[in-house]
């Protein structure tokens, strides 16, 4: 069996699983966000009084945070009053950040368990060795009320991942090169697992980078191996005891694919899919408005560093606006003592409440007919940062930041080297 | 003649002017800001071409920045349009500030000038020596293509506050007790000079506070007569040369007031009106869901301190939200190399963009139906911060930061005592 199949079986007490199969497995962690208050509703209309699970359900406000319309207030509000009645212990309200980054940091994501979220990005646990996954409003009343979801034991693709990353080149970079490879349905309903060299010594960040976008593939959940750094990561949040589930040697993939990106260039999702992917040096050159450093996909230290590193000691264009929203506070308390902040704002930027900010173009930045965005985010798709007029463009925080200096589309790492 | 009187005498070409005339002065700075796409329409149906001055001319972007909406996206770029085929020397976009801090943090504001804006708390430049007041999108339509406005001399109305305040009351407390006394329309169409020596000495962030409220009780524009503190802050930030103009010892002021604050408490302004105002000791200890410190009246590093003073190394009452909203840029990175924003996160505090934020329930903080704020801005009428059915009571920073560490509205002063 495959480590993702030997979660799913010990979560449902069977001893074996196999491919399609649908198993009822306990879920170890739930997480609603405020873009969910139907599952309050569909909670109750399901006759639920009390969660199955005050330590294992939580709320975060993280789309619409804080309230900037006087309905997700009202939310908020329904959500804080159901979080007190039920007793939850975990509460992120508007001062947190991201469920996909909060959550670990709270030390509730953990390697080998099953957490399930409102929220398609919940592939991004994968990074920790996590079963995640997104569903809907029903079926997270169904996870609340009783602590178990079915789940059908899914196929599982293979990506490894080989070499080392040139200079100026990220982790979103990576992940944007498959997809493009790949398409966006490359992995409808199924489980990706990412390995290979480049993998087996990535940081945490950058794992959680790959593992959020195996969803723009369709993907069911994602995984990564634990490695030192996410066993490091994950003691030093939480004294939960855990065991690393491994996979058979003997083990089928579904299928398997295989990458070197020793040589690999910047890369963008050109406008209006996910997939639409080519090299930095085939992008067209265009205009860009607004520059999005933020959110699950790209709000983290190493993300925020990035922007730093290229945008130190100078201005962005005076046509292009640069919002940087980080991941969490938590995120923002480290980039600030890292003096990131500081030199980002003297540089022109904006910084915005953590949480998901303009990615879904809820506020904090969003986009007006016939705007262009270059974008550290995870979704291009038309109307998606707000105006369906407006042109979003995938990349990674280095080139998001280089398209705030220049104005435009174009290769980060030609930028210190005077090029440009 | 008054200062006041001088200033529209020397702007309008004459050597003296009287009560309730009608003057036809030069402008000598005037800004638009988000809500006010209508003055590029204005200004385009009455016949302008091109404004009447690039250097004297600014948009800010502080209602709706970062953009929450495509509305305010479309807003803000048909106004980028306008600043970019106008060529204006100086405009301040979604990474700049409140337009009341922002001005004169740029060295646009000086004493002895005439400032018109699109924003009725441009009294607040009072505090500099200037005429500052707000006016619609036709008169500002009328300033951009002549240069000029119709002016009614007003009535001069004289606060005179005395005495030096006690500890951990604040100049908005002066202001709050100043407009419980005289009522919201004590000075309709009329101008207010502070004067006093509690004004004589005060720095520039509490003599801001004190005139930008003047306009809750109606005022027209307020004045203080420049101290050093003020010609400090101007000679650092603009070479322009300027002159006070002085008040004749034989003016007549239309009315007088006299004040002693020396033995002021915090005070409150309770629903639904800025002048029923109350001191803390007898204001309602009512449960708060929301404190906010922040916009042009409470965003101050002054502002910021006396939140950090009182909330360094406790964590806020965990049903009670803090938002936080420098007033500007400078003012973040100011208060942020002082320690105050690191202070305030660790305490459970939320930080958004700087600008106006939610004082006027445009977004990053609104309130729900039934929610209780207690804030450092300046209104507190139904449906300013959002819904209808919220409550809102004005007060100082230190209350509103005391509001949030209980979860109700009491004295600031008990805190670091220990008998709250």
């Amino acid at each position: 069996m495959h480590a993702i199949e030997k979660i799913l079986a010990r979560a449902s007490g069977k001893d074996t699983v196999t491919t399609g199969e649908i198993v009822k497995a306990k879920v170890d962690f739930a997480e609603v966000n405020d873009l969910y208050l139907q599952t309050i509703y569909s909670f109750y209309e399901m006759g639920g009084k009390k969660v199955w699970d005050k330590d294992k359900l939580c709320f975060v406000f993280d789309h619409y945070a804080p309230a900037p319309t006087i309905k997700s207030a009202q939310i908020h509000k329904e959500m804080r009053q159901f979080v007190q009645e039920q007793g939850l212990t975990h509460h992120f309200d508007i001062n947190t950040g991201v469920c996909h980054q909060v959550m670990p940091e709270a030390g509730v994501v953990w390697p080998g368990m099953i957490l399930v979220a409102t929220d398609s990005h919940t592939t991004t646990h994968g990074a920790f060795g996590a079963f995640g996954t997104g569903v809907g409003a029903t079926d997270m009343a169904t996870i609340m009320i009783s602590g178990e979801l079915w789940f059908r034991v899914p196929e599982i693709i293979k990506i490894e991942i080989n070499g080392q990353l040139p200079e100026g080149v990220m982790a979103k970079d990576v992940i944007l090169y498959i997809l493009g490879k790949l398409g966006a349905d490359a992995a409808v309903y199924k489980a990706i697992e990412f390995c290979g060299s480049y993998v087996e010594n990535l940081g945490v960040a950058e794992r959680m980078v790959i593992c959020n976008m195996a969803v723009e593939m369709g993907a069911k959940t994602a995984y990564m191996v634990p490695n030192q750094q996410v066993l490091e990561y994950v003691k030093a949040r939480t004294n939960r005891p855990f065991d690393i589930l491994e996979t058979d040697p003997d083990f089928k993939y579904a299928e398997s694919y295989v990458f070197d990106i020793s040589q690999l260039s910047p890369q963008v999702a050109v406008p209006h899919s996910v997939d639409n992917v080519v090299p930095i040096e085939e992008a067209p050159s265009v205009k860009v408005d607004q520059a999005f450093i933020g959110a699950c996909t790209g709000g983290r230290v190493e993300d925020i560093k990035a922007a730093a590193d290229l945008l130190r000691g100078k201005k962005i264009h005076p046509h292009t606006r640069l919002v940087v929203i980080p991941a969490s506070n938590e995120v923002f308390l480290e980039a600030n003592k890292l003096g990131y902040v500081e030199d980002l704002i003297k540089a022109g930027a904006t910084f915005s409440t953590p949480g998901c900010g303009p990615c879904l173009g809820a506020h904090e930045g969003v986009l007006a007919s016939g705007e262009v965005c270059v974008t550290a985010s995870n979704r291009n798709f038309p109307g998606r940062m707000g105006s369906t007029g407006a042109s979003v463009y995938l990349a990674s925080p280095a080139t998001a930041a280089a398209a705030a200096l220049t104005g435009h589309l174009v290769d980060p790492r030609t930028i210190n080297k005077g090029v440009e």
